[in-house]
Formats: C-alpha cells, sequence, structure tokens
C-alpha cells in the first residue's frame, strides 16, 4: 500500500464526461489499495471566463479581489469530482485550499507556500476516503484566500507529496510522458521512461511544456517522484527522479524554441563598464537575456550580441539606442531566428555531444550563428526557418 | 451616520452592468456617511445552472459536496461587486461567508445560523470598508461549507444586521415595495409605506413573494428594521417594523392564491378519531392543510372538506381514499378553486372588515365557498375563474 498523489489539470476536467474519466483513474488507484490525495484545476476554460468577467466591470481589480473571484473555479472542479466518484461508490470528500492546510504569503497572483497543514488531509485519509484539494490555492495570514500564480497546481500537488511524504506524484496531462523531442514533428521521438530532475527543468525553460519549472524545482528540493503520464491514454509515463548512473543514453531531447530574438549593439566604445551599464538596464525592465557573444570590433569598438525573447525584443532595442547611439553604435535585431538545445545530464562526461551535434547540423547545411552551452546543454541560434529541420536532424544523429 | 445591511439578489447582479448599479447604489449610501454592508446572492442563473453540472455528473450527490458547488456562485458575485465598487474609488472587501462569522449547524443544504463571529466584519468596517458579504453560506463545526436553504441571502442580510445592531437593513428586489395587490392585476393598488412583521409573514404566506418568510421571522425576533425597495427604481421601499398604532389604515393588502385544491370526505362514519387519523396521516406525508370545515351528513355520518396546496392534492387523495373507501364514503377533489385573502393587524379591532370583504364579493356576484380567519387574515376559497375579480372587487372596497 502506498500513498500516491494525483494532479488532473483543467482539460482533464472539462466536461461531465471527462470529470467521469478521472474518477475512474481514482477510483482504480485507491481501489489497488492505495491513499489517493487528488489535486484537480478549475474546469476548461473557466478560469479564462472568470477573467473576462473581471474585466467587464473593473481591468484594474486588486489582485485581492482576483483571487477571491478565481479560487470558485477550483471549487467547482473538486466538488464535482468527488461527486464523480460518490457515483463510483468510493468515500471521498472534497477540501478548498485552506482546509487542506495551505497557508502561504500574501503575495495575491503569485503567492508562495509558507506550510501545509496536514491534520485534516491525513484525518480524512485514515477514514480511508479519497482526498479531492483544490490546487492554485492558499490561505494568507489576514484569513484571505490566494492563488499560487502560474502552473499553480502542479505546485500544490508537489507541496501535498512533499508534506504527507507520498510514494509518487503522478501528474496527468494531455501527453502520454516527456519524450526526446515533440513527437508531432519528429517522427522518431522516443518516450523517456526517466528522466532528471535538472533535465526536466532545462526542457521546460527550452520550450517542451509539460511540467511548470516551480512544481519541478519543489519535486526536486523534497526528493518527490514524479511521473508525467495521460488522463486519456492509459500507459505508464515518464518518471522525474535523481537517478545515479545514467551513461547509456548520452542526450534526453533535443528542443526548439522559437520565442527568440538577436540583438546586437556594433561599435560601443571600448570601456569598462558599457556591458555591465547594458545589461543592468535591461534588466531593471525585466527583460531576460540568454546567449551573450562579446567580440573585437573596428578601431577600438566592440560589438556586443545576445538572444533574449521576441517578445521583449522591441523594448530592448528602443532602451538600447537610447543608450548607445550618440556614441556612434549601431543596433540591430534579427527576429527570425531559433534556438535548438540537446538536454542530458550524461553529457558532461561525453565531451563528444557537441561535435556530434554541430557535425548534424552540418551534414543539414544548416549554419549555426551562436552556441552556449552549460553543465547539462549545449544550444545553438540557427536560422528560424530551419528549425524542425534541426531539431530532426539533431534527434536522428542521437537517436537513430 | 447609521449601519446600513443592503441585500442585492440574484438578478440585480446578473451582469455587467448590473452589478455596476448595485455598486453605485452602495457607493452612493456610503457617501452620505453611513457605514455598509453588503449581501450579495449568486448571478442571476448561476446556481441553477450549477445544479445542472451536478446532476449531469451524480444526481444522487451528497449535500456536502452540494453545498460545496454552490457557495463558489456567491463567491463569484462578491468578488465582482467588490471590483465594481473599486472601480469607483471606494475602499471595499469583500468575505465570504466563513469569513464574515457565520458559524452553522451541519444540516447541508438547510443549515441554520448558530452564530455570528462579528470580529472581521467589524474590523473592516473600522477600516471605514464597504464589507461585501457572500449570501446564502455559512461553516459547520467540521470546518466545511453549508448553504442556508432557500430564501437563504435574506437570511444572511438579517442575520448581520441583527448580529452589528444596524439601523436597517434594506432588502432590494425587483419590485418597489409591497402593494396592497399585485400592481400588475390591480390598477388601484397602493404601495405601503409600512407593514408590521406579522402582515409580512402573512402576506408571504399568502402568495406576495417578496421577502423570504425565515428571514422575517428573525427580522422579528431581533427587531431588525427592514426595508423593500428596488435596485432599478430609485424610490424608497416600504419598511417592515413594529409600529404602536395603525388604525388608519384597515388592512394592508388583498392577495390570492391559485395553488389550491379542495378535497373532501363526505359519508364518513362518524365515530371519534377518524379526523384525527385523518390528518395525522396526511401530516406524516408532509401534505400542509390549509382550511378545515367538518359538517354532520345525513344517516349519522359526517363529510369533512380541507384545502392543501394542489401541487399536493393528487397524493392526499390517494391517501384518504385508501382509508376511508372500504366504509363506504367517497372522496371528492376539485382543482379549480382559489384563496382571496385580506390581511391587516388593524382588523383585529374593526369587526366590519370581514362584512365589507363578503359585501364587495356578493356585490361582485361571487360565490364564498369556504371562510377562514385568523388574527390578522380572512380568506376565503372561491372558484378560480374568479380569482383576479374577487381581489379587484375587495381592494376597491377597501382601498378607493
Amino acid at each position: 500500500m502506498a500513498l500516491i498523489v494525483q494532479k488532473f489539470g483543467g482539460s482533464s476536467v472539462a466536461d461531465a464526461e471527462r470529470v467521469m474519466n478521472v474518477a475512474r483513474i481514482v477510483t482504480e488507484t485507491y481501489k489497488q489499495g492505495n491513499d489517493v490525495a487528488v489535486v484537480v484545476s478549475a474546469q476548461g476554460d473557466t478560469t479564462d471566463d472568470l477573467i473576462e468577467k473581471a474585466k467587464e466591470i473593473n481591468p484594474d481589480a486588486s489582485k485581492r479581489e482576483m483571487d477571491m473571484l478565481l479560487t470558485s473555479g477550483e471549487q467547482i472542479s473538486i466538488a464535482l469530482l468527488a461527486m464523480a466518484i460518490e457515483k463510483l461508490g468510493c468515500p471521498v470528500i472534497s477540501l478548498l485550499g485552506w482546509q487542506a492546510g495551505f497557508q502561504t504569503n500574501s503575495a495575491y497572483g503569485s503567492a508562495r507556500i509558507e506550510k501545509i497543514k496536514t491534520e485534516r488531509m491525513l484525518s480524512e485519509l485514515d477514514k480511508k476516503r479519497i482526498v479531492i484539494v483544490a490546487g492554485f490555492q492558499g490561505l494568507n495570514k489576514a484569513d484571505d484566500l490566494t492563488t499560487l500564480g502560474r502552473g499553480g497546481s502542479d505546485t500544490s500537488a508537489v507541496a501535498i507529496a512533499a508534506a504527507l511524504h507520498a510514494d509518487r506524484c503522478q501528474i496527468f496531462t494531455d501527453v502520454t510522458g516527456v519524450f526526446t523531442a515533440d513527437p508531432r514533428k519528429v517522427k522518431n521521438a522516443r518516450k523517456l521512461s526517466d528522466i532528471t530532475y535538472d533535465e526536466m527543468l532545462e526542457l521546460a525553460t527550452l520550450g517542451a511544456q509539460v511540467l511548470n519549472n516551480r512544481s519541478v524545482e519543489m519535486a526536486k528540493k523534497y526528493g518527490v517522484e514524479l511521473e508525467v503520464l495521460s488522463s486519456l491514454e492509459r500507459e505508464s509515463g515518464t518518471i522525474v527522479r535523481e537517478v545515479a548512473k545514467m551513461e547509456k543514453m548520452l542526450i534526453r531531447g533535443v528542443t526548439k524554441d522559437t520565442n527568440v530574438a538577436r540583438i546586437s549593439v556594433v561599435g560601443m566604445k571600448d570601456v569598462p563598464g558599457n556591458a555591465f551599464k547594458m545589461f543592468s538596464k535591461l534588466a531593471a525592465k525585466k527583460i531576460n537575456i540568454d546567449v551573450i557573444l562579446q567580440s573585437i570590433g573596428r578601431d577600438g569598438t566592440k560589438d556586443i550580441s545576445f538572444t533574449c525573447s521576441e517578445d521583449n525584443s522591441k523594448q530592448a532595442v528602443a532602451l538600447l539606442e537610447e543608450m548607445f547611439s550618440q556614441e556612434g553604435a549601431v543596433v540591430n535585431c534579427n527576429n527570425s531566428i531559433a534556438k535548438v538545445s540537446i538536454v542530458g545530464a550524461g553529457m558532461q562526461t561525453h565531451s563528444g555531444a557537441a561535435a556530434k551535434m554541430f557535425g548534424a547540423l552540418y551534414e543539414a547545411g544548416i549554419n549555426i550563428n551562436m552556441i552556449s552551452t552549460s553543465e547539462i546543454t549545449i544550444s545553438v541560434i540557427i536560422d528560424r526557418e530551419y528549425a524542425d529541420q534541426a531539431v530532426s536532424a539533431v534527434h536522428k544523429a542521437f537517436f537513430d
């Protein structure tokens, strides 16, 4: 007998039929003799619909009242799921975030969990009830409702798994697991049976939107074993955990990110502090910088290129022109690029990975613009039009 | 400066425009220097829509989970109203039933308020905030959400007014007050400026659905001054309170109830206990009896006639046939009748009221079937087809 935490997103409970499907998954797990705690998000588009209602009345509503509004969405879905489980004849109880003991700070809209008082959940599990908890929400010291922000229900599930020392935390999504590349684009993409927390974090950062990063970080911190699997297709998913040895498969996945722009400042004066000024101004505007490349230019000047998300590029260019145009520097922006990356903890001990990746791109005739590496990733910036082709070529080199 | 409690029903907050309208009423009251606590129901058809969702999944869902589901409706409307008031620039905070301190028993679906812990509401009012409270809901000892049942938001408002010793509790509806007769049917119907609690209770019982009886009873018990008024037309409404002298206007209103049936058992054996058996059996089936008439029949038998709601008549007839058909009695049912009543506390001291009512009906050529009186009402049973005509004739006799 084990304690299993299961999390179902909004699309998994979007209508009556899907709620019944989730109820069947939960009760099957329960009937196998497990204690089960379930976290659910709001149904389908409920949260967006509520935001729309609020905007119609007051686009500048306080975050406190927005949280009061939005937390109703999960309240509806926990009640409906509990009713579905009642129908299947299993003992069940639904709990709001505060009833499940979620204490948060007061950052409405993006609250941090401070503590989970587990008494109520434990007492319900002791009564052999399936416990359904509203994700994404908690209560602050003033006894007011808060929400955890984007991906909050994943975080709720991992936090419950950590607090209850669950044996596993299953995150049900609309994909059957984590793949070596996007299976809709790369025909030989393989599902990974397991992956480390760091690899999962890199994959998420690099564009594979399966798990929310904050929940993976929390899982890593508390050693919660995650499983990513599908609520519609019943097959085992990908397990996220710390694995001792993993040398057999060098890399774990190939991803692309097309929301990238490269900005170059050409002909800056080569004086100390220019780079510092530049990046601190960008940071102040909350523009995140990814790959940076600095080179010596002509006549005692220097050039700095970097990448940021395309969404931020316009703002970044305006800022840099204001800073450097009077000293004769030119700011260029290229929005037609993409970042293709390979991820894998095994890479550290296999120096051939970079060579293999570059070779695959060369053979496919794809020019590399910039290169960036971390302990477990190698990323290249290339023309956006070749992104899918590059992912396929690199995937083939490592997996076929 | 006064403390005013205002209550708005579901149709008053049905859409963004109406929510803004309510926000204007509330902020005007606040800007006049009053402390304001507001109770709102769920928007428009929200509650019905939620019930529909539940039925689709499990028609026999537990009441505990139904309450978990339904309380989300008021949560949405308090947040939206608070946002609307924020937009109008007044300080405001929304509170769920439990945050406002509503402690109830555990009768899910029809919980009774046991206590209101007023600390939070008082502290928010002290900060000069408008307090918006979710009607219809509370929390039981197990820390689970409960609902107060039908008309629950009226009850919430009166309970808050009683607990905070408010100067007035304004119940906003879609009519401008309490009328001497239905203004859509009787052209000279007048709005009453005030009315006693008992008169209001009788009017509600006799079919004038303006205020929920439970809330009027509570208002009477705690001496809460009520005002019934419209959220759309800005004019003063009808005040419900104990008035010392009220002799000038003899009666307060004329009402009709068409959900009435008369059942007669003709030719029962005239033995002791038959009436007792009959009415206790009906009571056991929760069939409420109104007017009762017993008369001596032929050959040592007796006849008993009574009225009940038409909804219950079929069940009552079946029950009585089972009981009395073997002793030769015949059960008749007449579903084409109506009850027309006059209500007024002044009636006790004016014996002419009954004569005036019967005279008006006689002049209109309407035959009286049965008569029933209480301290403050006189009711007659007549053919249903003459009901509106009877109300007009009686209203004319007293008010024109």
